[in-house]
């Protein structure tokens, strides 16, 4: 069988990461200079899909580094509900791959009316919302044909990334940033062990904390999108406040456990669930979790929490598109998508 | 067999509905009148398990009704990564049946030493978070025993409710509000068509849109916590940018469909599901969704789409109870859960 697309534009996540280092940075400074000069009270991200996904990394990068409290955005309370917000101090962020999402288009464009200081990152610089915002950030990620997103997911991370750094004040980038394109090399050369085991298993859970949680969420949207099992994220909190009543013996449960101060919260979690008779699978790059996994990818490279999402998608991505390939599916073409979703 | 304390609290509700009417809106009216004359930039709610859901419901009426951006608040942000966020002119509300969510109350305790106003809603008096705080609103549901919470999701979105009208400006309460315990009574007179079918189903779906969103993810976490089924919510605007894909012949979708402007975009929903094989179970006072279903809940009154929740989240606790019941199972004591949370 040729290769799927996916599994190409998974591949070419090294190359859109440089390019983005070498010609956005720039790009985000000067808007971010612009920015700073205003008054930023606070964040709201609007997004649909796997870019809602990186909207909900960016808020913890907002909220974490750069202190600035930051809502994920309801397209409803405009399209549907035409609220008249007062969104004076407040950046709207609008993330799409196409840059042509109805709704997410709308709210911008609502949101600019309102007050706000407007946004947009798309991998389209003459798409819809490239042209309805103050400022634009492009993707430079290459055509993206597969219908389940990956490369550009990768992008809006690291892009969401460079904002948060420039508005800090930042006006260079540091020698973890710098090195993701080479790390993202290795991580790609890394391999699962123990897939072959999900062939048949109807529903998972994943779970992690934090930055993370992103790619926990990226993680059940790229398994429902390419296998069709029947996938949710939780927060390591959230799965205890209710969740995990319904994980039983034999359950599999995706715990995505990167370094940093959510490990230990993880490893605890890894062993109630061990106790339950549930099935871990493991990304990470500790020893203690991955020992205790049916099937594991191990990071080799050690990486700040913060950045470790941008790594640690990548074999969320491999994990879809392999257990995809083990049912026969095409993860190129989920039944009943298309690569440009209409909502309002 | 006996009842079970989750069908006696579900019964409670029009009382405990009366009595926050009665007591509760006095105490909402004084703190309203404070907090009015602050500084109210933007909201941030912060809640776990059923009070997030509550949450939720509440981001859409600060942003609609009162047109005050509104976030869902990150725990973590603050307790793993001690975020220094900037919160002047920042209301932040903490939602908890318990009122000792741990994590909940640290986030409430730092918002305020960061500058923000700060409120909570218990079933506690005495409890932590109610001490915690500039302001408490007491829920006035009485004990709650069973492990899943009913009565006082409910008390929480009315508790919420009068908060958002009161900040608004309102002195009074219109008739359909007043009128809530009593058409509450009605809903539960009428009774469910067809949950047998749902016996050894595996997996669900739930969805609905705007205010009701939180009904659907409050449906999911009720149906996971006390059937064990894998269920999951989703906007219907969510639902089409990838999850519809795993949805196939047989896979049931719970259709919460409430009077207003969501009716028309859940009707399409309704008929596109059903092209692909899907059965719907729906919770709605309109004819066109209610014959396509193969189990329901008809509605028996009108009401308005930001009212709507209170009353459309009894059908999907009775679905809950009733179904958990015919699995032989103790709605009650969920394996694994326990009455109050602890997460940090």
């Amino acid at each position: 069988m040729a290769d799927s697309r996916m599994s190409t534009e998974i591949r070419e996540q090294p190359d859109v990461l440089e390019r983005i280092l070498d010609e956005g940075w720039v790009e985000v400074l000067s808007a971010a200079r612009t920015l700073r000069g205003g008054n930023l009270r606070s964040v709201m991200i609007v997004a649909r899909g796997t870019s809602d996904n990186a909207a909900l990394y960016a808020k913890y990068l907002f909220e974490v580094l750069l202190g600035v409290p930051t809502a994920l955005g309801s397209p409803s309370a405009f399209t549907l509900y035409e609220s008249r917000m007062n969104l004076e101090g407040v950046l709207v962020v609008g993330v799409s791959q196409s840059g042509e999402s109805q709704d997410v288009l709308e709210t911008v464009r609502r949101s600019g009316e309102l007050g706000a200081s407007t946004l947009t990152v798309t991998n389209n610089e003459g798409s819809s919302m490239a042209e309805a915002a103050q400022h634009h950030f492009f993707l430079r990620a290459g055509k993206e044909e597969s219908v389940a997103a990956t490369k550009t997911y990768i992008a809006e991370l690291l892009v969401l990334y460079l904002l948060v750094c420039a508005l800090k004040g930042d006006q260079s980038l540091g020698d973890e940033v710098r090195g993701l394109p080479e790390v993202s090399r290795e991580v790609l050369e890394a391999e699962w062990e123990g897939t072959e085991r999900y062939r048949y298993a109807e529903s998972m859970v994943v779970t992690s904390r934090g930055y993370n949680l992103a790619t926990a969420e990226e993680a059940a949207l790229k398994l429902m999108e390419t296998t069709y099992v029947v996938a949710q994220a939780f927060s390591a909190a959230d799965l205890r406040h209710g969740p995990v009543a319904m994980i039983g013996q034999d359950f599999p449960v995706v715990v995505i456990a990167p370094p940093g101060k959510v490990q230990q919260d993880l490893r605890s979690l890894v062993e109630s669930l061990k106790d339950r008779g549930a099935e871990v699978v493991a990304i990470s790059d500790d020893y203690f979790i991955l020992e205790k996994a049916s099937a594991k990818f191990e990071i080799p490279a050690r990486c700040s929490d913060e950045l470790s999402p941008i790594l640690y998608a990548v074999p969320i991505q491999l994990f879809a598109e392999n257990l995809a390939r083990l049912k026969g599916l095409n993860p190129d073409s989920p039944r009943g998508l298309s690569k440009v979703t209409e909502t309002w």
